[in-house]
Parts: C-alpha cells; sequence; structure tokens
C-alpha cells in the first residue's frame, strides 16, 4: 500500500497555469468561482501533464458504502468455483478500505429456473454492482435487462454474453480452447479414429455456457482436420456420482478402439481414477482446471493433459473492476481473455497463477 | 552469502493488531481515517515489536546511490535479449525515485575471455549489486570470487550456477524444459524414429548454459522413452546467418526421414523461414521464445510450438530484487522458476506476459 508521492503536484499546475493553488482545486472538484479564461487554462494543463487525480485519496475520504452481489453456480468445496470464491475473497480485503461488501448468491446450473430465481433476489437488492456467471442467454437476458433498466454495472465471468454486453467480461475464449484442446487430444494418440467426449448431465442440461462453447470449438476443429473420426459421447449424471464408474466401465467394454478423450468440465478426475483402477485401458485423457484431483491424476498419468484458465484471477479481477469503475473513475478494458495454459506432468510444477494481489 | 535482516512486514503488524494492511499503514503514516482503537492497538503491536519504520520512506530521504551493474551476452535489436533488457529498463524507471543507476556490460557468449574481461570491468566499477547472464562454471568462477570478496549481492539470470549461488536466481528449469520439448515433439510426428537438434554453434561453443541443459533434459527423456529414435545434430554458424539456408538445404537432402526437430535457442525462425521456401519437406519444429520471427512462423505453420519464458519478467525481477534487498531490506527468495509454458498457432493470441511493473 506505500505509494510513491504524486509527481505532478497542485503547486506545479497553479505555476504552468498562472493561477492560485486555490483555482485549480476549485476545477478540479468541479466548484464554482473561477473564471471561464482559468478554467480553460488549468484545464489544458491538465490535458497536458495526463494529470490523475487521486482517487485513491478521495475514495479513503469517502463514507459511500457499494454493495455487489455475485450469481454462482452451486458447488463444493474444493470444485472449480471455490478458486473464483478465493479471488473473490482476496479482492475484497484487497479494497476493504474502501467500504465495499459483497454477497454472494447461488444457482443450480443444472437448473434454468433457479438462475432466474436467485437473479431475482439479486435486484430486489439493489446493488452497486454485481458479477455473475451466466447461464444460456434466454434464461439469462431477463436479469440483464432489470439490472440495465436499474443502471447497475455488472461483470459476466467464466462466459460472456456478447449479444447482451456487460461492463467487463473475465474468462476464457472457451471455442478456441476447445479448438485447442481438440489439436492437443489429437497429438496424444497416433492412428485415432474415435475419440470420446465425457460430460456431465442432468435432463439434457450440459450446467455451463464454457463447457457447450468449448464442444462446439472442438467439434469445428474435428471437421477441419479429422473429418472421419468418430466422435463419441458418454453422458455421466451430474447430480450423483455414485454410477459413475459403471457407467465408464460399460462405455470402454463397448468401444474398445476408442483410445482418446476429453471432458470440458472440471471432472477429469472421474475418469481418470476410474482409469487407475483398470490398467488394462490404455487411454490419453485430457481435462480442465486445476483441482487437486485432477493434478492427482496428471502426476499418476491417468491425465495426459489439463488446461488451465486462472479462476483465482477471473474473480478477484471482476471484483477489482467493478471497484476501478465505480470507487477509482479507471476506464475499464470490456473483454479480458484469459491465457489457455497447457500443463502437463512435466511442467505442472513451474506453473504459476498471476500474484493477481497486486496487478494493476 | 549475505545473512538477511530480520524484518517485521506490514502484513504481520496487521495480523497481529487485527486490522487491515491499510489501516497499519494509515497509522505509520499518520493519516486520518483510523479508529481510536485500531490505531492504539496497532501502536502497541509496533512497539512490542520494535518496528523501524517504513523503509519506503526512508529511501525516498535518503541521498544514498546505487549503482547496479548488469551483464548480458551480447545481442542485436530484436533478438531475446532485447526483451530482458526492456525489463531492466522499466525497473529503472519503476524504481527512479530511489537513486539507482544501471550500467549493462556485454560478452561474446561464443567466447569465454571475453565474458572475464567484461566482468573485470565491472568488479572494477565496485558496484552495489549486480545481475549476470552466466556463462558457464569454469569461466564465471572467478567474477563471482571476486563478488563475493567485495560482498556484492548477485542475481543470476537465465541460468543458475548452484554450486556458486547467487542472492537469486530468475529464469526456467532448462533441463526440465528440454524434458517436456522433447515429449511435445515425439507427440507431432507419428513413427517418429529420427529428430534433429539445430544448434547455432561458434568453435565449438554452443553459447549459453540454458542451451546445454535444455539439450541434455531433452535426450534424457529420449533415453528414457525413444532409446531407439535416432538425434541427428544439424550446427548452424553462431557468427553468421549467410550459410544457414545451404547448410538446411544439404541436412534435408541427407536425411529425408527426418520429420521433427527442435532449437534450444531462440532462432527457430531461421529454420521456420527455410521450410516456407521448400514447401516438399513435412516437418515439425519446435523452439524457444516468442520473437517477432519466430510467432511469424508459429502463425504461418511453419514452427509447431513455442516454449516460452518471460523474459522481461526476469530482467524487471532481477533488478526489483536488488533495490528489495539493498533498499528495502525485504526478505528475497533464492529460486524463482519461470512457467514453462506452451504456445501453438491456437492458444498465443491469449497469452500474456505478467504485468510485472505492479508485481509486489
Amino acid at each position: 500500500m506505500n505509494k510513491l508521492p504524486e509527481r505532478v503536484r497542485i503547486k506545479d499546475i497553479a505555476r504552468l497555469a498562472d493561477v492560485s493553488v486555490g483555482t485549480v482545486d476549485r476545477v478540479l472538484h468541479g466548484r464554482s468561482g473561477v473564471s471561464e479564461a482559468s478554467r480553460k487554462r488549468v484545464e489544458e494543463i491538465l490535458k497536458q501533464l495526463d494529470y490523475q487525480p487521486n482517487m485513491y485519496a478521495s475514495a479513503l475520504a469517502s463514507n459511500k458504502k457499494y454493495v455487489f452481489c455475485c450469481l454462482l453456480p452451486m458447488h463444493d468445496q474444493g470444485e472449480y468455483w471455490s478458486a473464483v470464491e478465493k479471488g473473490i475473497t482476496n479482492a475484497l480485503k484487497a479494497f476493504s478500505d474502501f467500504h465495499i461488501s459483497i454477497k454472494t448468491t447461488y444457482y443450480d446450473p443444472y437448473d434454468y429456473q433457479s438462475f432466474i430465481s436467485s437473479a431475482n433476489k439479486i435486484t430486489d437488492i439493489n446493488p452497486d454492482g454485481v458479477m455473475v456467471a451466466p447461464t444460456i442467454q434466454a434464461y439469462t437476458e431477463s436479469f440483464i435487462r432489470q439490472l440495465n433498466d436499474k443502471q447497475v454495472p455488472f461483470i459476466y465471468i467464466d462466459s460472456n454474453i456478447k449479444e447482451l454486453p456487460g461492463l467487463s467480461f473475465y474468462g476464457q475464449n472457451s471455442r478456441q480452447s476447445g479448438y485447442f484442446a481438440a489439436r492437443m487430444l489429437m497429438l496424444t494418440t497416433q492412428h485415432n479414429n474415435e475419440v470420446v467426449i465425457f460430460r456431465k448431465i442432468q435432463q439434457g442440461v450440459v450446467g455451463s455456457n464454457q463447457q457447450e462453447n468449448r464442444e462446439k470449438g472442438f467439434r469445428r476443429y474435428m471437421k477441419e482436420h479429422h473429418p472421419d473420426c468418430i466422435i463419441h459421447e458418454c453422458n455421466l449424471q451430474a447430480d450423483s456420482n455414485s454410477n459413475d464408474f459403471t457407467v465408464l466401465e460399460q462405455f470402454f467394454k463397448l468401444h474398445p478402439k476408442v483410445s482418446s478423450g476429453i471432458t470440458f468440465n472440471s471432472k477429469a478426475h472421474t475418469i481418470g481414477e476410474f482409469l487407475e483402477t483398470d490398467k488394462t485401458i490404455s487411454f490419453n485423457l485430457i481435462g480442465y482446471d486445476l483441482l487437486e484431483q485432477n493434478v492427482k491424476c496428471l502426476k499418476n498419468r491417468s491425465i495426459a493433459f489439463l488446461i488451465a484458465q486462472q479462476p483465482e484471477l477471473q474473480g478477484y479481477s471482476g471484483i477489482k473492476t467493478l471497484c476501478d469503475y465505480l470507487i477509482f473513475k479507471k476506464e475499464v478494458k470490456q473483454i479480458n481473455y484469459m491465457p489457455i495454459d497447457l500443463l502437463s506432468i512435466e511442467n505442472i510444477d513451474y506453473y504459476s497463477s498471476v500474484n493477481y494481489a497486486n496487478l494493476d
């Protein structure tokens, strides 16, 4: 928090504009009592010097409280969204001096109505800013319309809905990520004529836009580069893990030629753990996200590659962007793609997430 | 090795006083916006710990000047080391308020005597701190001995010499990087029984420890996983590029079965550009570092993968570490491995180096 002294001081501006310090102060704070000529001269100098008024100082002095609401998928501790929440918590700590508070509400990612009812709870609160991991467009739309009506700025995290633009988006380019994943998958196995996509699904719902878009990108690559490769689908139940091994066993019995596969959610370890129980299956698996269980499978070689996307940084940056926009009046960038990072047993130990707490 | 002073950090005080870091900062600087109770608690903790306040403030007030010397390989503009120098320049700017100056001296990486004579020029200056990209141990040793005798702290950048430990090291784990590269190379081509290592070499000298160690790691992977694969070597002249295409043409004529290869330096584009002139050759090339020409080849598909290692961050961090140690009396970490990042045409556009100027 140690800040270097402001390089441009008010008295420098006063000297350059040939006015008093009080005049500069009045112009900076938009107060009256300044002649038109003086105001113009001061503004010209401010522009020339690219003067950044000290928003931190005025925000610290202000008593305005900011309530931010986050709308995220329900999850268990240790799952993907825990990392996003860690980032949110760290942002809350980092900006605690500026009177922000954060309320997080959850929705069932496999139940579109759940998104709508959780979203309604947020609009009732009348928050100052929102960060949302959106569900499909059709069910996100009414929430966004309400936020726009109330002029509440909002951040998309995880997936973006271009047709309903927000203040900012933080997440991977999911289609490109799936496209990249397909290339890597096809490299892992020679004579690869049958691959499989594993899903966690409930009543036909995949549970996230990211997963759907990754699969679209994956299929585009396959169509362009391996049009003859058969793409199997193996759907595991989303609301229970108890049948997973039975379903997988049946799948591998039925499809002995399938030698590689991918999951677009963060549950690759389910398949990895199954593969570890049956060493007769030679299989190359690619998954997403550095959950502890996934990394364990990577190190056990039951997962060949993991693709990572810096979820903590996403959570932190979303909240930081609300602060930048609302409190510090900074310009913010609308589209913020995360890197598409490839991790294997050989490079995982050297992978470091950004020390985001110190990003500007 | 110099011992680090015991140092109490602001965040330790915050934890002990059960207040935010910002609150501690405000108390230390006598600013308002702190409750009487918090101020008392912080002051009590400060007293208990016998806290020596604010190195930034005292450094700013001090007139002590710091001269840092960097010893780097000679290079042309736009080559790998330009990115390291950009990081150094940015560090110089970031810490300019603390009276630091940086003198960079260069050596011919293919001439060990050149390292020694450039190093001697640095010891003559009696700098306050040094950052060095070392040559092989035998020729680095006397320089390090002189620095230790004079108690000048020094940072290794690019490659580390464990036997002659410095204050800190910033760079990739080169052996592991080569090991990872070998796995990726063997994935790119089916039935890969002949591969080639391209080198830039002068009178038997490869020009960097990094390259030698990457090759060692590469060969270890090949020995473990593909012991029957033939590893050819194709040596290009280091002091001139004029013969490169002729040498490459001859190599590919002589070895038509070689379908993949690697360079451990940053000159993969030389081979990539050659491959672009002869489309009859089907070849998978892996190289290092995101030079503009390399990225161009990646996008033209004449390079399959590039491995990156954040050179700007290395240069910046090395200088920052000297400042942290000498000026701000902070604890510093000795071994700082850079990530081993894999870039392809599919994910290169989403790769972002760390915004290092804001790292703590």
